[in-house]
C-alpha cells in the first residue's frame, strides 16, 4: 500500500501558492463546482441546526426516501433501504470497494481517487484504455481479457467502475457501449459500480442517459452526491444505491461506513434531504448551472481547436481533455508544467488519471472561470451571456492567448 | 478481513425496535451525549451555509488554529500545521491506524471501534489487560512482554492505543500508569495515540490530567471531538494533534483522509472553530454537562453497589463497567440478555469491547437517561437536583427495581 498525497492535491496546492503570491495563474485544476449554494439550502440547513444525534448509520430515513424518489423519477424504482448515504460519494466509493472486497476493473483515464482508494484498501487495479471519443467505459473486449488472465493468475476480480458522464474526459459513453459493458459484467459476474455524480449535469438534457441500473439493476451499484450539481462539495453529502436484494453488501458496507465516518453531518442530510426531493427552485438551478458549465466548457474547447489540439467535445459536468501531442512538446507532465511555469495555465496532466504519461493529455477544469466571489458566479449563473462578462472573458482572453503562444513556442511575456 | 455489523450497533437497533414497539426500555447501550445544541453553535452553523468550497483536507486555517489554542490552554504548545481535522474523531483514528500501518496494541477492555478499525485496515490488534481499578491504558509490563513476542514473530507492532478517560470503564487511568506505559513506548519505540474525546468530561474537573503528550511529545498523536463534550455527535467533528515534527505522518495522514473523506463539512469547520476558542458561554456548557453526567453516574453507581456488583467509581465520561459475577448468571451476553428480556435494560456486554466473555461484565452508559425531548434534557442540564427530576427519577427507580429483581432471580413482573 502506497500512502502518499495525490498529484493533484500537490498541483492544487502550487496553481494556489503561486496565486496567492500575486502570480497571475487560470486555475482550470481543481473539480469544484464554482457557484454558489441556492438560498433554499442554507435556510434548510440553519434549520437543522438543532439536529445532533448520531442517527442511523445509513442516513436517516426521510433522506433516505428522498434519495430513492430521485432515482424513481429516472425510471428506476429504488428501495430506501437499499440507499446508503455517507459524507460525500467519495467515502461511499471507498467503502463499496472495502466492502466488496477482490480487485477492481477501471477505466483508463479516469478519475484519479478510484485507483488511490483501491490501493489503500489492497486492491489492485485492472486498468483498461476507453474507447476513442468516450468516457468512463473501458472497451468491452479489453475488460473480458483482463478479467480472464487476472483470475487465471488467481486474482479475484469483483467489480468494475464507470463514470457517467465522465470526469476527466467530460464525455458520455454511448449506450452501446455501456450495454456491451454491461453484458461482459454479467458473463464475468462482475459488480458494476456507476459513478453518476455528474448525471444532472448533462450538457444537453435532452440527449438520452443510460445508467447500468437500467440493464443490469441485479448488480449495478449506482452512486451519486450533491456536490457537482448543487455545488455542496465542501457539505460532504452522498448517496449510493444498491442493486436489488443486495441486503448482504447493505450490512457488510454500513459496517464498514460505522467503523469509519457513521453517518454525513446531521443538519447537512436534512438539507440534502429536501434537495433530493428535486423542488422546482433547486430543479432550476440545477438546469442554470448546466448552462452555464455547458457554454464555458464550449468556450474552452473553441480555445483548443484554435491551435488544433484533439479535444472531444465536452458533453457533461465541467471538464475537457485535449490532447497536445501535435505540439510534440512532450509527455502530460511536461506539458502540464509547461502550462502552467510559461503561460500561467494550471492543469492536471493526464497521468494522474491513470493515462500514458507519454501522451499529451490533460485534464481541464473550466467551473473556476466563473468568478472569484461570489457574486461574481451567481452573476455568471444568472447572465444570459456569461462568456462575455468581462472576468470571465478576461480568462478565456488569458487561454486563448496562452493556447497560442503555447502552440507558436512562445512564452507568455514577463515570464 | 472480517466485515460485520458490531455486535453493539445490532445490540442498540434491537433496544430500539423494543421500544418503538412499546416494550419499556431503559436505553443504556448508546455513548451518545444526550444533550441539545448550544444556541451559539446553532447561530455559527447558520451564519456559514454559504460555505460550500471543499477548503484544504486538514480543516481550515481558523478550524486548525482554535484547536492548536485548545491544547495550548491544556499545556501542550501546538503548531496549527501539525492539527488535522476530520468528519469525527473516528475517522481520523482510522485514518491514523492506515497511515501508521503495522500492528496496534489495545487496552483489554477498550472501545469496541479501535480493534474493529484495525482490522479494516489489516492490522491484528494486540489486547493487553487493564491494571484493576484503572481504565484505558494497558499493562505497561504486559504490552512490553506482548510486543516483543509479537516482533520476535516477525509481526511490526507500531502503535499502542490508550482513551483518557476511558469508555467502557469510566475510569481516568492514574499518572503513574500513564508514565510506565509511555516509557515502554519510547523504549519500544511505539506511536501512542491518545484518544481525549472525554477530556473534558472529567467529572472532578480539579483531578490532574496527564496525557502521554505532556511526557512524550515526540511519539504521542492526541484525538478529540467535539460530540461529547458538546453533544456534537451527528455533526461529525475530530482534531488530530499529530507528534512533534511528525510531518511525514501528517503527508500520510493527509493522503489517506483526501481519499476516504475529503474534509469535515465545511459549515461544521466553522461551529467547531469557535468551539475549539473556548468562549466562556461554551465553557459553562461543557461544566455544566460535566456536573449532570458525573452526578447520574453516581446515582447510577449506587445502584449498582446496592446489588453488590463490583463497580469502579465512575471518574469521567457517561460510562459504567459493573461486574455482576457475583451472581452467578453466566458472561456477559448472558447477562446483557437477561437484563434487557427480564428487566428491560439495555446494556452492552463486555466482550464488545474486547473483554473476556466468560467475566460479567456490562457497559452502562448513562446520557439516554436526561430526558427523551430536548426541553427535558435542557432542563435536566440546567437542573440543581436532576436527580429529582420525575423522567430521571423515574428511570433510576426502573434500574434499581431490575437490578434488585436481577439479583433475587426475579423476572419484572409481565416480562
Amino acid at each position: 500500500m502506497t500512502v502518499t498525497l495525490s498529484a493533484t492535491l500537490a498541483a492544487n496546492e502550487d496553481i494556489e501558492r503561486r496565486r496567492r503570491a500575486g502570480e497571475r495563474v487560470l486555475h482550470l485544476a481543481f473539480g469544484e463546482a464554482g457557484l454558489p449554494v441556492h438560498p433554499a439550502l442554507r435556510d434548510r440547513l440553519a434549520a437543522a441546526s438543532a439536529r445532533n444525534g448520531y442517527g442511523p448509520v445509513a442516513g436517516a430515513p426521510d433522506l433516505r426516501e428522498a434519495a430513492a424518489g430521485y432515482w424513481h423519477r429516472r425510471g428506476l424504482p429504488t428501495d430506501p433501504d437499499l440507499v446508503v448515504c455517507g459524507p460525500g460519494s467519495k467515502s461511499l466509493l471507498y467503502g463499496l470497494l472495502l466492502a466488496i472486497g477482490g480487485d477492481v476493473v477501471l477505466p483508463m483515464p479516469s478519475w484519479v481517487s478510484y485507483a488511490a482508494q483501491a490501493d489503500l484498501v489492497g486492491s489492485r487495479p485492472i486498468l483498461v484504455p476507453v474507447p476513442r471519443g468516450e468516457g468512463g467505459v473501458p472497451d468491452p473486449g479489453q475488460v473480458a481479457t483482463a478479467v480472464r488472465r487476472a483470475r487465471a493468475d488467481g486474482r479475484t476480480v469483483s467489480s468494475l467502475l464507470v463514470t457517467l458522464p465522465d470526469n476527466p474526459t467530460g464525455r458520455m459513453a454511448s449506450p452501446e457501449l455501456i450495454a456491451r459493458l454491461v453484458d461482459v459484467a454479467r458473463e464475468l459476474d462482475l459488480i458494476v459500480i456507476s459513478d453518476e455524480i455528474y448525471r444532472d449535469l448533462l450538457h444537453d438534457g435532452s440527449l438520452p442517459y443510460t445508467s447500468p441500473a437500467d440493464l443490469a439493476p441485479e448488480r449495478t451499484v449506482i452512486t451519486t452526491g450533491l456536490s457537482k450539481s448543487l455545488a455542496l462539495g465542501g457539505w460532504r453529502i452522498g448517496a449510493a444505491r444498491l442493486p436489488e436484494g443486495a441486503y448482504d453488501l447493505r450490512a457488510r458496507l454500513l459496517a464498514v461506513a460505522s467503523e469509519i465516518w457513521s453517518a454525513p453531518a446531521a443538519p447537512v442530510q436534512e438539507a440534502a434531504a429536501y434537495a433530493f426531493t428535486e423542488p422546482r427552485e433547486l430543479a432550476e438551478r440545477v438546469a442554470r448551472s448546466r448552462v452555464l458549465h455547458g457554454t464555458v466548457a464550449r468556450a474552452v474547447h473553441r480555445c483548443f481547436e484554435e491551435i488544433g489540439a484533439e479535444t472531444p467535445a465536452p458533453q457533461g459536468g465541467f471538464y475537457l481533455y485535449p490532447d497536445l501531442g501535435h505540439l510534440r512538446l512532450g509527455g502530460s507532465a511536461e506539458l502540464t508544467k509547461i502550462l502552467l511555469d510559461d503561460h500561467g495555465i494550471g492543469v492536471l496532466p493526464g497521468h494522474a488519471f491513470g493515462d500514458d504519461p507519454a501522451a499529451a493529455r490533460v485534464r481541464v477544469a473550466v467551473s473556476l472561470l466563473y468568478g472569484e466571489t461570489p457574486e461574481q458566479r451567481l452573476t455568471a449563473l444568472t447572465s444570459p451571456d456569461p462568456l462575455g462578462l468581462p472576468w470571465i472573458s478576461a480568462s478565456l482572453d488569458h487561454l486563448a492567448t496562452g493556447l497560442k503562444d503555447l502552440s507558436r513556442g512562445r512564452r507568455e511575456p514577463g515570464r
